[in-house]
């Protein structure tokens, strides 16, 4: 199995980089990863040093599919994510969007939290599951280059917790090699990434990466053993919701045999969101598998 | 135990309707509620006709609370939401925020699902679990009489799933007697209500009504055996959902001993998000209970 | 001239409350308001009590005019706006929307600035140009009851510094008599109204009322001698500008003979967007008229 | 004096391009622009072509600035701009946000206006004002490369009317030599660009480029006679408009001598604000320079 080692750390999905491995569809890989404070913070002494580095959530890559093209997709199917230092650190910054509400004084908030026996210590009272997720995960544009902060089509910041272990991750493909990135692992997250810093660990990840020839998608699509997600980001967050929703919709009806209102029409009922960022209004839309089959 | 009747219909909340019935704080009350749609969809050929009923959401109510006045807040506790017809029935007009990705060419949507057996028949192939929920609850503000489609610190049309049997919802008194409605009953709603209507179905509510002096709310908050939770509403969304966790925070800090700053690292990991109707941006934002009682 | 005198205070938009005046269409009134903070700044030392009077924006009215009913509109026509006092408050509380950047130590923010010769006296070297207008216009909504905060189909707190002498203000009439409020006047205003609090005054308008039978519109339009505008309020702010625009390309295709797309494509070169108070996403987009008469 | 041709056409703002042309701080420069639509419109016959070029808004550059190094600002001044061809090609395509109220039956949107006598003109009978402006300017950031859809930190994609001939833009520099880029000239646009097409033209822009040492800025500035304006980018729009007035206080505080709080309250009253291209939430937020001198 091939690996790509984290350093030198990259914070932006780029077609200019060279690639740091090439693999071959359905090829399995360990990637490692540093974590979206760039190692900065290893005890709750150390601070955040945006002086020396200003840029967060390094991801690894890129990754060169051999044999991808312009209007394919590749499928990133996560089989699991290991802590790399048996903790995860945390850092609440100034609240910004809270202070209406709260106030600004806020302490100094670097925050370790231990990781063993599948639980996250937050304190010693407190145990958190350990529920990892990878925040980062993307291609590169076929012009642009997106930074590690913000999400797209081509993936990004998607900050969701579906992008777990057991799922597989849709992402459309732009350039020749779809030049995949991947990182930012959390041990857990809650629903919005209020603080917009997770549970944030190095990590080794296991990826299989598949290529699916002419299938081009509007954006990132998870699939989970139970369920199928499709992702839109943006602010103000009601109109992602409608996007993801009109994704999912169009999903149901091209590869489900559904029609299409009568998709619009369950989802209603039966549809659920999960929040990713909040700041930047990332959102997945998502229905059971179990409602799939029979949509005639 | 007192009942309170659905007829007439009620579309707004406000301290000028005379009472339909006064209670003492304490009190057990079975509330009868028409459908959201006014009962105009009766089969799949009927049609919304806004021309004799141009609202939505009728609530049953004024429910006067004796002893309540502004400062205190009521608690609600929702015991069982039973359907009065044995069916639910769901509309799928314009689809409004979609129609930049699907177009607008939606056929009649009147759409009457059975209820039977715990589960809402979407079709013969597809049951949806019964999961009944209040679309609408809420006190009379001070001043101004919101009508039953937003939401507000006064409650109103929250949309949320845990708005529910086993819940207790938590409402602001701003009137004497506090003025509850409630009504807009769904036997299940997914996140966001994508075609802002669930399946509305006419029911019998059992609440108890308690009073707790003194303690005003800036908004309503509910409690499951399980979960807090905090709502905001608005669009965006995004701030919404900043203002709900703000509330959620201020909760943890002043009823549960929790460091405000510890909470919010807190909640970055474990909470959670709940979409009431997206086009309004309503969310409740929480938090499991079993990690409360800890924070210090 | 008949003339309404400011007081009681009034806060909402209400059909329950009773007229204050009759009046027949066509007829010119003398209308006089309390200022924004109802009357509490009259000094710099002076604070808002918000205890004693918890609300905003106090409106005289209702104004019933006869042979106005559900389905018609009326048109306001502002001749003049007087300042009652010869002077304007104004009052910058707590930054909210903007701590985030420039943090919450806002000093005791009472300021009266004198009215004189057309100007308005911020300090002794700084004068505003006098440039009344009216914050809040609106008629009773069928059901439920506004307050003076939010802005809506009926009008509202508007906060557009269209509405001017000069200027004729179109309202929808959803209940018999109309129901007309107006209030809250600013010696001047800025585009977004950012502290929330404009240079409110204690003022006597004149206007005429005209009766349009059978004429129901969708929400608040003017009309200036050189320009047409439309009104759509509610955040995000984006979804309003996309809505007002559209009512000015359905008023330019139904009263001026315009296609729809080539007014869509005309507005995209020459409209112009009036921000009201910014925190509840009012809009104003208007067009010269000089533009209108050539649209096919 | 330099020139810049437009050709090859640039769609990011990338620091991995090779520069087109190097300048001392002080040169002055004539920069060739091709139309946003790649001139793929030069009659009303013609269509927009997504295969061949699927990218907007070309721009011109990089321009390498001697010099530069991050933490500097670069002042562009503006002093005319020329279309190349003698007209202005608009696009109408799908109205996207609008298609809630108007639906979406826009017939083919290829229009072309003569340029002629300081005219646009629509039509025979409407000639629009010739009031040109640059739709994109900016520099390019340290990681990422922005394409020429969005606005930042870095300028882009801006579309507001005050980037004209006679105003200068400030822009951070963020990687020696800066890497100025510039385009997407308009014959003239309105507030908020509702089709997100203006009347686009090939152009000839003439400017002049000073180094401003040690001079870091958040954001865009741009000084025009009698106005200064900051810029904020991104929805929900309300969020930005409160950013760019919070960077227009800070720069009255920091270069004027205002206290903050009365520069704060000063423009409640007489800021005025202008809309970039609704869709992304680009504002302008200004003041005029005779408010400045006076502010302690």
């Amino acid at each position: 199995m091939k690996k790509v080692a984290a350093n030198p750390l990259v914070y932006e999905f780029s077609r200019h980089l060279e690639p740091r491995v090439r693999i071959e569809a359905g090829e399995t890989l360990l990637v490692e990863s540093e974590d979206a404070l760039s190692g900065q913070i290893r005890t709750n002494n150390d601070r955040r040093d945006k002086t020396t580095m200003p840029f967060s959530n390094p991801v690894a890559g890129p990754i060169f599919v051999e044999g991808a093209a312009p209007g394919d997709s590749i499928a990133v199917t996560i089989h699991e994510i290991k802590p790399r230092d048996g903790q995860a650190a945390t850092y609440t910054g100034s609240p910004k969007q809270l202070c209406e509400w709260l106030g600004t004084d806020v302490p100094h908030g670097a925050h370790v939290c231990p990781i063993r026996d599948g639980q996250v210590y937050f304190s010693d009272e407190i145990a958190i599951p350990y529920a990892p997720m990878l925040g980062c995960i993307g291609t590169s544009p076929a012009v642009g280059s997106p930074t590690t902060l913000p999400a797209g089509p081509h993936g990004g910041n998607l900050d969701l917790v579906e992008v777990c272990p057991g799922s597989t991750v849709y992402l459309p493909v732009f350039v020749d090699g779809a030049y995949l990135y991947l990182g930012d692992a959390h041990a857990a997250m809650g629903h919005g990434e209020l603080s917009a810093t997770g549970l944030e660990m190095a990590a080794e990840t296991t990826i299989t990466v598949e290529l699916i020839k002419s299938k081009p998608l509007t954006g990132p699509r998870i699939e989970s053993p139970t369920e199928i997600v499709t992702v839109a980001t943006g602010c103000p967050m009601e109109r992602s919701i409608a996007e993801a929703y009109a994704q999912l919709i169009l999903w149901m009806e091209a590869d489900y045999g559904w029609d299409r209102w009568n998709a619009y029409d369950l989802l209603t009922h039966v549809g659920r969101i999960s929040v990713g960022y909040y700041g930047i209004g990332t959102v997945g839309t998502k229905i059971e598998k179990r409602y799939l089959g029979r949509g005639d």
